[in-house]
């Protein structure tokens, strides 16, 4: 199909889809003369995919390149494929392992990470000093509270990571890690709000 | 102390603490002259706020205005308050009770919400309806799961919400919706790193 009736199936417009184009987001389609491509079902699914990423996913331009390159590139193992799920999402944070507070965190909470669980570790650690710093305090006990509930969280859906296919699994892992984030966060606000009304309803 | 003291302290440059203060985040000094004011340790503790709520926490300077005024006129219930802060990080979603998805995942999962908590619900159906359109399927379950371990997390919040004082709970519920978010997301990275190493490791 053209251009146009990729725009009309997909509902975005031309202009959008060209910037999409000139940013490596969309493949090019199959040049039919200077001025005029083909495209098919590929660029349908993949837009689709673009708009999930940059509306609810919240990822940057920058970001949702990195996310369709490892798509489109998967590394070799599934465990090494989740750590670059991760840093497409969030970039590693250069100083994470000479961070004092990194260290002390990893060894306070027992976790059992290497080196690619450090920028995870510093941007937990970013939190925690946020939370510091507007001066809120965490009740006791509730970093490993929180770290246990996420812990069912990441055994579940890393039981559930499809290993029929390196797509299938690159598809699950780097989406799943973007995309239920604004899921859980909404969900979370639900039950508080349910829990608020028992409480102080 | 003047301008220049408090930006000294607080390592915020002038010109920043002059555009939160144009953008009512900061709130004016005692004036001394026409060109000068003076600040204290109130302006100090606010500033540590707006760079947490603008930074990790991730606010626009919209959503911060509308977190820091729900801060400074607190509503008199501790429910209501809760619902505010909600709507204060995310504000409601205007078709929210006009969309049929929205009863339906409220019937379907069971929530114990009234109208307040449907844009909460809206929230949640958005992530729904973008997992959708990337084509990522839920594994069976997954929904319940996550709300179950949601549930679980709100009723250690909301139990530990401090009832000694309005502003004490207003910024903890307002600064716990925020500012916990990013903690539970790293958190999840964090324990996803640690159950993929054990079964792909």
């Amino acid at each position: 199909m053209r251009i146009s009736a990729l725009a009309a199936q997909t509902e975005i417009p031309v202009a959008t889809i060209k910037f999409y184009l000139r940013e490596n987001l969309l493949h090019e389609g199959v040049r039919t003369a200077a001025t005029q491509a083909q495209y098919d079902e590929t660029h349908v699914a993949r837009l689709r995919l673009i708009r999930a990423l940059l509306g609810p996913g919240g990822l940057s331009v920058a970001a949702a390149q990195r996310v369709i390159q490892t798509i489109e590139e998967p590394p070799e193992s599934v465990h090494e494929l989740l750590g670059v799920a991760a840093s497409a999402v969030a970039p590693p944070a250069k100083d994470a392992d000479e961070r004092p507070r990194v260290r002390e965190l990893i060894s306070r909470l027992g976790l059992e990470i290497d080196e690619k669980g450090y920028s995870s570790c510093a941007a937990a650690d970013d939190a925690l000093r946020a939370l510091d710093e507007a001066g809120f305090e965490l009740p006791a006990g509730a970093l490993e509270f929180y770290l246990d509930q996420m812990r069912q969280i990441a055994q579940f859906e890393i039981d559930n990571v499809p290993t029929d296919s390196a797509t299938a699994a690159v598809r699950y892992v780097v989406l799943g890690t973007v995309l239920i984030e604004p899921l859980l966060l909404a969900l979370r606000r639900l039950a508080e709000q349910e829990a608020s009304a028992r409480r102080f309803g």
